[in-house]
């Protein structure tokens, strides 16, 4: 069976209730399939359970593709974006530039300008950073609206990729934000909170919650040194998906029980307070599936290899190159071939003319030939956005949005 | 200094005799600079002391900005592609079909018909891919020229990336060629010869001398099952370059006596072969600069950080996130301080809202500054081709060819 919540009939899969290989004849290979569905029914699995009133952020920088970005800003509360491309992606989802907020260590004038002409919520990391929006905003005669980000001090455990703890790029130290908040109260910005972003896919709800309370405790906290009435509290996200064989998903019940009680005496404090999470892959990791066709099938001393059309330059993080000490293997299928039992092991590579590009190693599938398609589930998050588009020439994926 | 042979002046860099912050003011950062003229000097390095007569293939993988392609195409005797898009890059810098071959374990129908149709050499991959030309061929009405591309048995030591030696996808394993010549023989194909390519970023002249002898060993003794006389014997590549520290330059003299003297008895073997070495980055790598400016300075518990307007969406290697397991740092500048003693001991990092954007870590330089330009050399081959250009929604560097 695939993972997720994908529909499949006569073994063959079904994206939003069409047969992949029906889209794959019409749109080509490789492609990347989106079920719009499967994200709804993500955002809607969050609403049951999750605060009454929490604010639902998508962090557009899962998937940018303007179909999803337009699908999810109608369903959640916010976007948030990391960079002036995405602000212009955000922006031509019609969404208010009220519910868009704007994080990213770097931020050029260029974009705390776009950012400050829009009006969105610009995330602060630096006290750099912060006088030069607000001499931006003075210049434009706009007040800008700031969160500060926070570097806090304690650590997510066993999180997928630390953001916060020690010494990091990212925000502002907590230990800093006093006397940064000192400072922005006779700025011309408008202070409206924090965004506090302590890790990403987290798989351990008790992890998750552990951080959660740390993170609703230390918006309390430095609230006591905010020059106005906190508005905004981003917690953050961090909320991960299964990808590899032993790992499960998140137990969502048990995180939307722990922030509910969190939040009672949190919103007794912050009366004027929203809180907001930030989701990326978790509302479109699982809608997504990438698909190559096998154009070539061989053996050497002894291995079956499948060569596909696809490869690393769609699918980075597929061959174990963007970020991960060890390969390990997607969930994968053949079409044709879903649940049923395996015939032989394989590798499966991709196109390119590197050892690294790698889809799948010794995997079990059924018997498997030229023109069939190669499945690879969870792959709706950082795929063609996250991977490097250009290598070797080969022309870019085919991206297809189902609802 | 700069590694290489870059211009220095005033503690400011040179490309090809113009001022690097000239050339950031006029094209913007970030940006890559690339000097055709280290790109020249290092071609007429290798004529020197290779063996007469032996072709010099550019990669274009390495690089595939047109300019640089165009540049090296008048410099060298033929050109490497690794897909249909690659082989149009070729062809469009008016380089002759005859002297353009084509790998890639994965090519598709499609880039198999452009290929035969251009007349191109095809690096046959295995059987089932050989088949496939064969009748695309004959469909054509045309004898595509065929190379047969083979999988040693041999691996190269301390190779940077291994592409022979044990089960692989590319090419036909030696055992196997004998098999597959007699099979081409039948096929309306013209066989040309070999492609054994063995390893990539070899460092050590030794090491680099044994995998040149045991292919040519390896291609005279394939060539006694030819089905007609060997015309064409690409020995493959694997020059590398000095990227960290206590790596040093490869002793290209030493090198080119030992292939002089492997050649004498080879050409006398195969009166008919030219024989070709195929260099990509060995050609561009140390020709160019990533370029980018620092946009923020902070201190985060104690470790000062440069934050710059660049990443690893430009140049994933530079982060230690494409084939790494241990993140080194590549060699490093300030402008306008090259050659000044290290006065700070900072993090440099991208722009990126992830804590993989890493530029330089722990790296000393002299002070720098909001505004101040940011070199990284080493940085000619797989910079934006080899990078995830879409993440974040950030904008595409600018590229920059002088000569």
């Amino acid at each position: 069976m695939p993972p997720g919540d994908f529909e499949v009939r006569d073994h063959a899969l079904l994206v939003a209730g069409t047969r992949l290989a029906e889209i794959a004849a019409a749109r080509g290979t490789p492609l990347f399939a989106y079920d719009g569905r499967l994200m709804a029914r993500r955002v809607a699995a969050l609403r049951a359970v999750m605060p009454d009133g929490l604010h639902l952020h998508y962090a557009i920088k899962a998937n940018p593709m303007p179909e999803v970005i337009a699908h999810l800003a109608r369903l959640v509360d916010g976007l948030d974006v990391a960079s002036g491309g995405e602000l212009d992606r955000a922006l031509a989802s019609q969404t208010a530039p009220a519910r868009i907020s704007f994080a990213g260590p770097g931020k050029t004038d260029a974009e705390l300008t776009a950012a400050a002409s829009a009006g969105v919520t610009v995330n602060l990391e630096s006290a750099g950073e912060m006088r030069r929006l607000a001499a931006i905003g003075a210049a434009l005669g706009r007040r800008p609206r700031v969160a500060v980000r926070v570097n806090p001090l304690f650590e997510t455990r066993q999180s997928g990729m630390r953001m916060g703890g020690g010494a990091k790029p990212f925000g502002v130290d907590e230990e800093q934000v006093p006397a940064l908040l000192a400072e922005l109260a006779g700025l011309p910005l408008d202070f409206a909170g924090f965004h506090i972003f302590a890790g990403s896919q987290v798989l351990g709800g008790d992890i998750l919650i552990d951080c959660l309370r740390s993170t609703v405790e230390l918006a309390l906290r430095l609230a006591e040194a905010a020059p106005s009435p906190v508005r905004y509290v981003n917690l953050g996200g961090g909320f991960g998906i299964p990808y590899f064989p032993g790992e499960t998903p998140l137990d969502l019940a048990r995180v939307g029980a722990a922030l509910t009680e969190m939040l009672i005496p949190a919103r007794q404090a912050l009366p004027q307070a929203v809180f907001a999470i930030e989701l990326g892959r978790y509302l479109v990791g699982e809608a997504g599936v990438y698909v190559s066709r096998i154009v070539d099938r061989k053996v050497s001393r002894g291995k079956t290899f499948l060569v596909t059309d696809g490869g690393l330059h769609h699918h980075l993080a597929l061959s174990g190159n963007f970020g991960q000490v060890i390969r390990k293997n997607y969930p994968v299928a053949i079409d044709g071939g879903i649940g049923r039992a395996p015939e032989e092991t394989v590798d499966v590579v991709g196109c390119l003319c590197t050892p690294l590009d790698r889809l799948g190693d010794n995997v079990g599938l059924p018997r498997a030939d030229v023109g069939d398609l190669f499945i690879v589930f969870q792959s709706g998050a950082y795929g063609p956005s996250a991977s490097p588009g250009a290598f070797l020439g080969h022309a870019a994926p085919v991206e297809v949005f189902l609802d």
